[in-house]
């Protein structure tokens, strides 16, 4: 069991270590310091977090449709000028783009507000309570179909600049995109572009590139961008969320049984 | 069907008149103006909108337990102050005084977070979802009991100031109250002082009292306080909604069925 970043990690494990644990969620950095090899099993702590961080996709995605970001900044009881821009994630498509475990626990959230989901996965394997699963390679549909994007792939390759001019151009004045994964995901330049010309409804970003997020970037003064530093898993929560994690990947080692979160060398993640 | 307010209504209605349908949720307007009689059937439209004030409620709690709005007014990278600060539903208890439709279509979203429901309804009788349902006359054990308070219940001299000191009193500093139900609810001069001392986490408020709430009252510069100004069923989904729940009223009449939202003049509601 691995508690600190990839920097100090050993530069060579005995061939009896048959299993190592990571304690994040997203593990690039350990796969750029070359720590990651195929002598053993990997896991990291993928889905863990997971119901914590589809409650602040929950919330990001919530505050953005119903316009919250203005009434806060607002000091006086401006009804008439709000009432119409609230808007309302009742009946809208929202497509959840890498619905691992993530989305898997925001679609309950999704539901109760009886949104139907779009769900993009790598294999397009049905996801239980989306309307629809999409394999990865048909990503570029989804773009002027959905109402609203969750961005919760993994950091690989593949994945940079995911959503880009081309993917922004087919959204609508009112959608939103929530990332929650990877700032790496999304082109920073062509999102504050779209959100400066208001051809976009938001974003709501809890990861960015570059991250930390620069004082005075343009992002920090876009009424229509809401910018939560990658607290989506809080400090409060995470120690207490792990333990459980390990504890029962441990129960599931000792019983032979298959382990959580395996890490596959070949997919980056 | 009535669409206006309760000020221009007829003076008389003919007896042939078996049925009126009125075309809010919180009707006790039409009670102190005396339009409502016992020579027929009245219906709100209590319950059309409990999707959209549902999903309002739950954006203004997860906005409060996640401090959101520190992080909205915030201009640059602050996760080390933040990240402790961020708290989660994840496993928490929350009371919804007065379940009815709109505690009911709160629960699942709830549900997501795994939290624990306390419902307290007039009767008691169990709310499906919920751990455990009250009866009103036990609502005060319940303020020391959960985290976090949605107020639902109905506007009547029963409820009103229904969260004064004494309730405050016994919550804990990191409480959130929302209330989407009625402003004379909460007796706003304890609030302020609660949420001045810092002895509840916050409060989010979509209705006020007194209500618009004025230029300059205290509860505007609080940074532990949400403001949204009646907005929780926004003008840009009511008309459409309600065409839906008086449709299914017409046909539930025309088949001789118990109507949806029958007002008991009784009881105010």
């Amino acid at each position: 069991m691995w508690v600190h970043g990839p920097e100090t990690f050993p530069s060579s494990l005995p061939d009896s270590v048959r299993w190592v644990q990571l304690p994040f969620a997203g593990i690039e950095p350990w796969f750029d310091a070359g720590v990651i090899d195929d002598k053993r099993v990997w896991t990291s702590a993928a889905g863990a977090y997971a119901g914590n961080v589809a409650e602040h996709t929950m919330m990001l995605l919530l505050a953005g449709v119903r316009s919250l970001p203005e009434q806060l900044a607002a000091q006086s009881w401006r009804k008439e000028e709000f009432d119409p821009r609230v808007g309302t994630l009742q009946g809208s498509t929202v497509a959840i783009i890498g619905c691992g475990g993530i989305g898997r626990a925001l679609i309950p959230y999704l539901a109760a507000s009886k949104v139907k989901v779009i769900a993009i996965t790598r294999s397009g394997t049905p996801v239980e309570g989306a309307s629809e699963t999409l394999s990865a390679d048909r990503t570029g549909e989804i773009w002027s179909k959905a109402d609203h994007f969750v961005i919760a792939a993994p950091s690989t390759s593949a994945t940079r600049h995911l959503v880009g001019k081309a993917e922004l151009d087919q959204m609508s004045e009112s959608s939103w995109i929530v990332n929650i994964a990877r700032g790496t995901l999304v082109d920073t330049d062509a999102l504050v572009d779209a959100l400066e010309a208001g051809s976009i409804g938001g974003a709501a970003l809890d990861v960015t590139d570059p991250e930390p997020l620069p004082d005075g970037h343009r992002l920090w003064k876009l009424p229509n961008a809401i910018i939560t530093p990658h607290v989506a898993n809080p400090a409060t929560t995470l120690t207490r969320v792990l333990a459980d994690h390990v504890a029962a990947n441990v129960a599931r080692f000792a019983a032979g049984e298959d382990l959580a979160a395996v890490i596959d060398p070949s997919a980056g993640y």
